[in-house]
């Protein structure tokens, strides 16, 4: 074999024992978190159809799928679509595998449903720092629950987590589509056109209202959409209190139907005993916040931390995605976290390594009885060849992240010392 | 969209929250077991290069890798080879990727590295009853260890973690490569045709040695082979003791390297006090194993267990397989357990999903203050609407998994009840 280039696959990643350990302990503590809500692990496989990760779910990311060549291909005809040659394809995300785990497995699941997903997904971005083609998501999802108590649901055990793992301070900002759709309705914006518009107005804050109606006349919009929008929205303040904008926005939206903003109520109270029982919450109602998939049918919500320029967790109610695969509507809300970004955040201690026995050329089964005794007392215990500068070694089983240290004499462990960084 | 199966891709499968809770809690409970003894997880990406995963290494996989379309293809010219529009594949076992990083990480990795493996592979296997096409795989190595401490440690660290699955009674075959050339040698076989011979052999327990004579011949080996063999071999009771089978062979095959056989009492030494200390294990001297893969070098090892057709666990020595990827030789040994296999075997508990608080319509912040008192004793708590009939909903939850369950009154979770079939 001509020697490889040894390197993982362009985009993805080798994980070494202490990063692993970090990944599975930051697993470990959300779904252990989760559990104490009632959420369950549910899992996919990493193949789908083809013809289901190209229907439409999928937005922007069905541009980046991985296609997998169909088995037993005999020599291709000119001309032929490369993409006809592929059956299947690795996912995505883990929201399109849902909906199918969902249609598929629906006699078997209890209502509401709370399901867990933690896993890997692949798209061929083009890699960049901290961008990657295969990366671990993390989706929560209450399937069943038509009420907002899912969305004070998912906040609470989603914050909770989150502050368990250690990572704070989190900013929640809170919106509804049927909300947005309202404001685009009341100043004339017919539906199509509704992303558009948000995605102009949600630049107020940098390009102020007379960049808004700057941006809106290139995008065709009519004129009189820039002053609407102003005098709809121009005298919130973006440091208003939510029952404030709450109020504000009953009396603008006069057609507005009275639950959107009653549900807004209830996840707010939710979001305001939240902030006074975890550490570092806050939250508020940000009108600017669209989020970027076409699914989204009612509230949606992102979590910020400073030191992440993209929110760290985001979701949303999606009550009519599950027809697309079962021919009926069932009531649906997310949230999916930001599962890499978490990692970093989190909080993690490192594992105790345990006692590194040191050995000679003794018989094998003299070593492991020694380690088998040490092991008896409770810590794990690594086999470790003596090396001929005893210093140099001992400082690099402490690098290594062992904090103890035997030796093997007359065929038994000896004292269990202390490691520590010897003076150099 | 069109309407689609639902069902996950041919071969694949969906876990359910109590299957990925089950298989879960194995994971956890080989990782911890492992980590006892050092092991430390690693992880490598599901996609590997094409060239890579079809050099060579993985014998008869490697027909049944899941390739994947080389990314912005045009249309194909006439007569193009299908696999030459891919580029990267699905790996289909832990080996070939264990090698290539540790050829990337050498640097920083500890000698002797002791690597744990658990993830999924993929193979385009004609689905069958307990075969998949994805499917996990569970992977122990110990690299840069050329004494039979590493076959002793392996066969130590297995045996307790099997054994504290609850797996048992466990009959562990050793065997040698060395010996089994020893043996052809001695037998006039070529060393190209000695995987041949052996699989020929493997059969005297079932079709005796005329049946062996008979097919020895068919394969056109010279007729004094069967003779030959069956005076070498055929005076061996299948049920001798490891002992009597090595002090044969010293006298049968004076030509034999003597470590081979000193090793190979070490590892029964081992073996013997495993057997003393673990319950239900057994051992013995098996020279009619041979198994599959071209690489091992020196000891090979099977597990099996009495529900189990095909071995449940395997491995063995294979110090030349890195230095494709290397250059330079480094010792390994290893182990691979059929994980779907053990998930079936082993004894999990199952978790306790705690209680279910029986709610209405009362206001969601009313519901959620209730459950968060309720958890604050210790308990995972499910939110679950009431449902018309009681008696049949406690039936359910209970057959769910829950085992307690309470009920919101007057906004506030009354006492926590028991929960258990209700005579029908």
């Amino acid at each position: 074999m001509a020697k490889l280039d040894n390197g993982p696959a362009r985009g993805t990643r080798d994980f070494l024992p202490a990063e692993v350990a970090r990944r599975e302990a930051v697993i470990a503590a959300i779904a252990s978190s989760y559990a104490r809500f009632g959420f369950r692990r549910i899992e996919t496989p990493a193949i789908e159809s083809l013809e289901r990760l190209t229907s439409g779910q999928g937005g922007e990311n069905e541009k980046l799928i991985y296609k997998i060549l169909r088995r037993g291909l005999e020599a291709v005809e000119a001309g032929t679509d490369p993409d006809s040659l592929c059956d299947l394809a690795l996912r995505y995300d883990l929201t399109v595998p849902l909906t199918r785990f969902y249609a598929n497995n629906q006699g078997r699941l209890a209502m509401p449903f709370r399901a867990l997903q933690i896993g890997p997904v692949w798209r061929a971005e083009r890699p960049a720092r901290g961008r990657y083609r295969q990366f671990t998501q993390c989706d929560i999802d209450i399937l069943g629950e038509p009420s907002v108590l899912a969305e004070c649901e998912l906040m609470e055990a989603s914050l909770t987590t989150l502050v368990a793992l250690g990572i704070g301070p989190l900013a929640v900002r809170l919106n509804d589509r049927r909300l947005l759709r309202a404001i685009a309705e009341e100043n004339g914006v017919p539906e199509e056109r509704t992303a558009s518009y948000f995605v102009t107005l949600d630049k107020v804050d940098k390009i102020g209202w007379a960049g808004v109606a700057a941006e809106l006349a290139e995008k065709g919009f009519p004129a009189e959409l820039a002053l609407a929008s102003e005098r709809l929205l121009g005298s919130l303040s973006p440091t208003a209190a939510a029952a404030e904008v709450l109020s504000y926005l009953a009396g603008a939206l006069p057609s507005l139907d009275e639950s959107v903003l009653a549900d807004l109520e209830e996840t707010t109270r939710t979001l305001e005993r939240l902030s006074s029982s975890l550490r570092g919450i806050s939250y508020e109602i940000d009108l600017t916040i669209v989020r970027g998939m076409g699914y989204y049918t009612g509230q949606i919500f992102e979590i910020a931390h400073p030191e992440s320029a993209n929110s760290i967790a985001g979701g949303g109610r999606y009550d009519d995605l599950l027809a697309r695969s079962l021919g009926q509507s069932v009531p649906a809300c997310g949230f999916s976290i930001g599962f890499e970004r978490v990692v970093d955040l989190a909080e993690v201690e490192q594992a105790d390594l345990g006692v590194a026995l040191l050995h000679g050329n003794e018989p094998p089964d003299v070593i492991l009885v020694a380690a088998a005794a040490l092991r008896q007392r409770g810590r794990p215990v690594a086999l470790v060849p003596r090396r001929k500068s005893l210093g140099r070694q001992l400082d690099s089983l402490y690098d290594e992240g062992y904090r103890a240290f035997a030796t093997l004499e007359d065929g038994t462990a000896g004292e269990v010392r202390p490691l520590s960084r010897q003076p150099s």
